[in-house]
């Protein structure tokens, strides 16, 4: 008889914004259950992290470390299933090598790791074990990124032309890490997040996206980057000109400073016969602008959808699915694929769907390679 | 020490609707663990639905009579805390009242139940239980509900003159019933919706909510009530004159033979110094029309929005909440209300905000009013 | 070889801002000239608009019944071919009849006149008397009001089941009537308005709008008709239940203390396969949901519309038109209608497409039974 | 006496867009008429032209260079008082250079001319002959553009830091010009249109909307420049990265193979303290929003608008002024400056606000740099 998964946490305690949606993302659909965590590197901070979750005080560990060694030793009966690391960026790389090496799976928050070299280490490392390995590009997880998706794979569109993706945020329009902010804080730090701010933080989200749907590969890009905010250490601005295999154009912008926008990831996709437009806050609807006929409005949970819009699909039309949804897709996707692997079974393709080790290598690439061309008097950078 | 609290469902079991949607609200932020269930009436498929839950067998039940006979026996450190009733209008009552009478606290999906003199006999039950009862008039649970009705509550609005709440849905503009769907079915069956059909689904959520965001009350009504389908046996469209008891004027009109609308509940409220007007379907917006300044659209997630707002939100602007989220604010409320209860605590008020008995009182009331007063050639329905 | 139509304005001079409407509406298209005017009963106010507007002297005077008087004796090739009547709604008749009396074509503000006798008397000189009348019930001029009336007309939604009309502004939502503001201050005065203030001004639209665009005739109704704000003395809100010839059902509501709204007039109709919307502050768009595929939004100037549609545009896709290019639609076809009769030619039936007596008569009718339902405690008037 | 202004067209015949776009904006607010014209440089085309506009055959001259010899020749009481120029690209320079030698005010549809030669030579002629140049880079006559540059102006953005303007079209999705369409065959022909396709043609709107609004200049860019449609002589699509002199960053796309989309010119501009939006298919919303506050919708026609925006606006709140209202400002404002010059009055500065030769001057010098920009290896060329 098929169980739930189960779940140990690395970071996400108290003050912790990403651990929690990570927590309802894998709690929604009943599939998952937290068993155990080590939710702060602060020992008593992680057994109250423990204690708000009601979880028994033996399974709340005050390192990754220990939970790894501990879990590693529990009746298989009790034992977690996989690792979801929800630390900062340069905080990954340690627990994702060692649960790997120990034989867990693995769910991390993006990016994939702190520098290029890690993320190599890594992809050999899943590689070499077979275990599942996942990164919560968590916006792919959408419905009606999944109907865009397929559209275009039907060639429906014809010959990919133009990309228009752009992530503008506003938070980080003041200088919000100097009054201690802890999100703003390790963002824009570079010994904790990496060689970028905004276009590691939320450029390798659109460009997953972008990549994603149109199924296309940037060969080269033109990035300008910029901080913005005096005294910031990290870019906060990232403007990119794109070009793909196919030859096909792009624009990739990303920002954090672009004063009272929430979280405007967007993407337009034009093709020969018609143009797609997606907009993550409001999700649910899926523009296709044709040539010669009436646009259309492709929404969430109505007829004539694609196989994979309806598994990703929870309620009917007109009742609103979400960030939170769009998130539990990729847990959901990853417990049925280990729940099949236990069992022995076979997974049904369309839920062999999140993004993985390769995404996670090409973002981190995708980060070098616009920092460099954001340095560089040379016009393109090859991907 | 705090624990989870301990839920068993009534209905809701292979290829119902509304059960799986309890059980994810339910399950989103981690305060409630489904136990048990009795999740058919017919025993197999009650089994079966109980093992897709990964719920032991012993905590399976045939009927919810056997359920509540038995989970009162259990060692109270298992023993289910509350019931959710799933199942439809005809098959609220009995499950309530048995509930209630075995000192159970109940969460029942809406409307409270089949006819008036159930909805009293309740009420008087609750009344002298003490327990907790919750209806899910779910859409009270949005974030932009709260801050409409905060910001009715501190006279920004002045006087509210007018209000329009409409429900449109077209769903049922054929005679779905005929092929057997599940849903349709039921809801056009009077022996088992009672003696309302779109009016009674749909038409109570357009009239609590108006009720609840403004603190006005209808005072009487016109109703025009209408079976457009051929050989339908309910109304599947509504329109409803309204007056309230302060002088307001207002328009409530419901249908499900709306031709291509998903489920596009929406309100529009005007007093002597601006309009509000919000809509379920892009829920996170809530916009507020002054008379002589900038029309603004307060959102989830940002600045400046009422503590009630605040509290009922789980995420940062711009990553959307959804249906979901706001039905698991009625569940998260209950399960800090019950376990405030068990523990001697008092609950934050802003936490002791969902509909309950009375709020299902009022529904049942309107549901006959509007009957009545489609049937008559009076104008107006006293109500 | 053609010229252009010439037009005599009554109203509309200094001051005023209905009549500057009509005169940029007809001076549009470059097919009719203004070439003379009484556009005050004050003499010298007449004379300053005439200066204005660089008439010469001699064709600015101080009455209609001057204005008519003369004109009528001036040379053939300068004599004004129309009036157009843009005064007070007390002030439409004793003009109109005479102009028709003397043999001028006439274009004339809504709603048609004072009381419903004068609307049967008009309607008897017009039949009589074989000249053209229009009445500017401009909201039918728009692009995408034709396209839903074309795709009604040929079947598209199926029969039609109802229909969701409505009407609101806010800009009375407080007494400013008492400020002397013009437009304000005869618009509730019952001895320039008529019985109606809000259903007479705006509801008169909402109810030609959906005759006009539905086809269907309003067989019954039910009315609440309200003066929201103290002391005033016409209806300043009002919401109607319709019943249609057909069957349909149907909402009407129109209002001018809608707080925040500017001028919010739409239209939803829903039949058995499909829902049309419209909205006449984003007239360029046309929504139509389907039963059981993606939603379309037909858009003004693009492909695939009907010949309708494309003879009422001016501009490819993109470039918005707006108020005041549907109001010129009136007069461009009027001119044509009246160029055509000149020259003893036919004119495509395309273009003898404009509000006409009949739907004057219709509106006065609407606003006689609907203030005499909003007296009644009788459900429903016949209309 | 004041008096109408008198226009003489060249361009615009039969089967021509944008002449007759011109004259409905010279001829809405009743300032300006149409006195003659050298419609085509075909002469029956021109008469046929003529005649279908209503002018007297004297009038109406088989070239611009007939028609400015013997206007200048008439009676100063008939004699017109401006030349308006529609006609492609390449022949721009000649009639407007030659109006100027002959002393007549001149407008001319955008860009300027057909090079950078050309250009200079111009704006030398302008500014020795003291006389007015219009070009209608139309975009600027909408109210809303002119309140978002007025906030922007009193620093209620404070310092821009960011602009995202784009114009993406997508009616040359296909070869187009095989088909010799009118539109398409000229704007694609290197002969006829420059050296720039898309950029010229609807890139420059972009460009002078951007410093129109801000206030900044663009002090280097880097373009990536392609002709998507295989077989294409010009471009149809191009990305650029803007740097301006007050440090902020931006980006401009502009496209002609954007498929389906209409007209969507839109800018984005963000400052320290909120960012603006504004699309010219929504065009008389501006939303600007806040970093700490509720985003905030500006209307036109609505209470607390600058005094330029109330200026540039004819109708109340709601009524939507649209494409050709924001091209008749250009010519209002053109016809308040001449007459007030003819008069020896001064005008309003608010009305003394339309693009000119410095505008088309800028225009071209954009274009060069672009195409040079996009031909280059270098990442910045400077402007």
């Amino acid at each position: 008889m098929s169980r739930k998964i189960r779940m140990g946490m690395i970071g996400g305690g108290r003050g912790a914004f990403i651990g929690n949606v990570h927590r309802m993302a894998a709690a929604l659909d009943g599939q998952i259950e937290l068993v155990c965590g080590a939710f702060s590197s602060q020992e008593e901070k992680s057994r109250l992290s423990g204690e708000d979750l009601y979880l028994p005080t033996e399974r709340v560990y005050g390192s990754f470390n220990e939970m790894i060694k501990i879990e590693i030793l529990l009746d298989p009966n009790i034992r977690m299933d996989f690792v979801s690391i929800v630390t900062p960026n340069h905080m990954h790389f340690e627990p994702a090598k060692m649960a790997l090496e120990y034989g867990f799976n693995v769910v991390c928050d993006k990016p994939l790791c702190f520098n290029l070299e890690q993320a190599y280490e890594l992809r050999d490392l899943v590689k070499n074990s077979g275990l599942l390995f996942a990164l919560t590009h968590n916006y792919t997880g959408y419905p009606m990124v999944k109907q865009a998706r397929e559209m275009i794979r039907s060639g429906e569109l014809g010959n990919i032309r133009k990309v228009v993706v752009e992530y503008p945020q506003g938070w980080l329009s003041t200088a919000l890490e100097a009054t201690e902010q802890k999100q703003a804080s390790w963002r824009t730090d570079p010994q904790k997040s990496g060689i970028a701010g905004a276009m590691g933080d939320i450029g390798t989200h659109a460009e997953n996206l972008t990549e994603y749907i149109t199924g296309l590969e940037i060969s080269e890009l033109c990035a300008d980057i910029t901080a913005l905010v005096p005294g910031r250490r990290l870019d906060d601005d990232g403007n990119v000109l794109l070009r793909f295999k196919n030859g096909a154009r792009g624009i990739l912008h990303a920002s954090q400073i672009a004063a009272g926008e929430e979280n405007a990831l967007s993407i337009r996709i034009y093709g020969e016969k018609a143009g797609l437009e997606w907009h993550q806050m409001e999700p649910n609807s899926l523009h296709v602008k044709w040539l010669d006929k009436a646009m259309e409005i492709y929404r969430t949970g109505t007829a004539n959808l694609s196989e994979s819009t309806q598994a990703h699909t929870r309620l009917p039309a007109g009742h609103p699915e979400g960030y939170l949804e769009a998130f539990a897709n990729i847990y959901r996707n990853v417990a049925k694929c280990i729940q099949a692997k236990q069992e022995g079974k076979q997974v049904d393709p369309v839920f062999q769907d999140f993004p993985d080790i390769n995404d996670g290598v090409r973002g981190m690439e995708f980060i070098y390679k616009v920092i460099e061309s954001g340095q560089s008097n040379k016009k393109w950078v090859k991907m």
